[in-house]
């Protein structure tokens, strides 16, 4: 946690903070960086609190692991809460992305402002299709996944993504995990097995469409 | 939330059940779905709270608001927790599913196990790239964009995915709208304007990335 000097009450040391109190700064981080972009200067942990539909409390608690931020009925300063956050999430400083897979999608990533503008670059692509290796036309590079290995250094590509059939993830984490890949971002509904260093995370559809089900049953009945 | 008769104490009616909730139970279901599949028959708050890195109050407490499951010291059975949570979720009736964009990533969604076993059924395809839509060989059929409006029947088709570049989805969530599509789920990092009566959500990669730089700093210092 190099950067962040606002642990006066030395709550990170000793508590951990819960991977829910993670993501949801993340969310804030993500907010924050929208509300910079519309110009607004000042925000609340209300308004905040309003937008991700969960109690101001929350947004209060979440951020008083890190430290004292903002002033009681003054607010936040939009642009220095958010440069905090980007510190404590460790935004601040350089990230190295490699894309497994993904065909066009990946564009959805690749053309991302908030990656781009956040630390988060996106350097080599591998990709199953020799078609899609062939016609590359991305700004990135584009490589044939037997040159996984070859091509991917751990120490400047912090982070995977894998973006293949479920059949596929495994296999690929197997050969990270052999080269000493750190992190692995996987968007298939399924369950894995990592090493114990490697941090793995899924971006799983399957559970924001069962939100999505709720939320249409419980407006149309 | 037709089908769920376990609500003895009318909590779903006078209690808004938070988006955190619904979104532990999408996670909870998910679960369950994979404790089935490895023949797992019992499991218990505790269980499940470690899988999930939440606490087992949690749990308990996110399916007390829909009726009493389990029993305490013995657990809950997962075959009919994970149908009582089928119901809650509404994925005990069939969901017509379409994709607008993603190129070859689809192929991600279309040969996700969990959706087909649940009632998610995508049903058409809708692609930029008249390439793809030529040289289709995927078991949906693929349309061209043009084409959105008069293939798309909301009545069949409940729920769109749209999996293009941030600058192109405002212009399709609009276009839906005019429809009267009900749910729509989009997967770039931005913000979007949509009807009222539309259940809008966003599949964010930024805030999952953000989440992983957090944790591998907090691994490798």
């Amino acid at each position: 946690m190099s950067g962040n000097n606002h642990n006066e009450k030395g709550k990170l040391k000793t508590e951990k903070i819960s991977d829910s109190t993670i993501r949801r700064l993340s969310i804030y981080f993500r907010t924050l960086n929208r509300m910079e972009k519309q110009d607004i200067k000042r925000t609340t942990s209300m308004e905040l609190a309003e937008i991700e539909g969960i109690s101001p409390v929350m947004v209060r608690k979440d951020l008083s692991f890190f430290g004292t931020f903002g002033c009681r009925g003054v607010g936040y300063d939009v642009q220095s809460l958010k440069m905090e956050l980007a510190k404590i999430l460790g935004l601040s400083r350089g990230w190295g992305l490699v894309i497994i897979g993904g065909g066009r999608f990946r564009n959805v990533l690749i053309n991302s402002q908030i990656l781009k503008e956040n630390n988060l670059v996106i350097k080599k692509v591998f990709e199953t299709d020799p078609e899609l290796v062939k016609n590359s036309d991305d700004q990135v590079k584009v490589f044939p996944m037997d040159q996984l290995e070859a091509q991917i250094n751990p120490a400047e590509d912090h982070i995977a993504i894998i973006a293949l059939p479920p059949p596929e993830v495994q296999a690929v984490i197997d050969r990270l995990g052999k080269i000493g890949m750190k992190a692995v971002l996987y968007m298939a509904s399924r369950s894995v097995k990592a090493p114990d260093n490697m941090v793995v995370m899924n971006q799983d559809i399957s559970i924001k469409l069962g939100m999505m089900t709720y939320k249409v049953l419980e407006k149309t009945g």
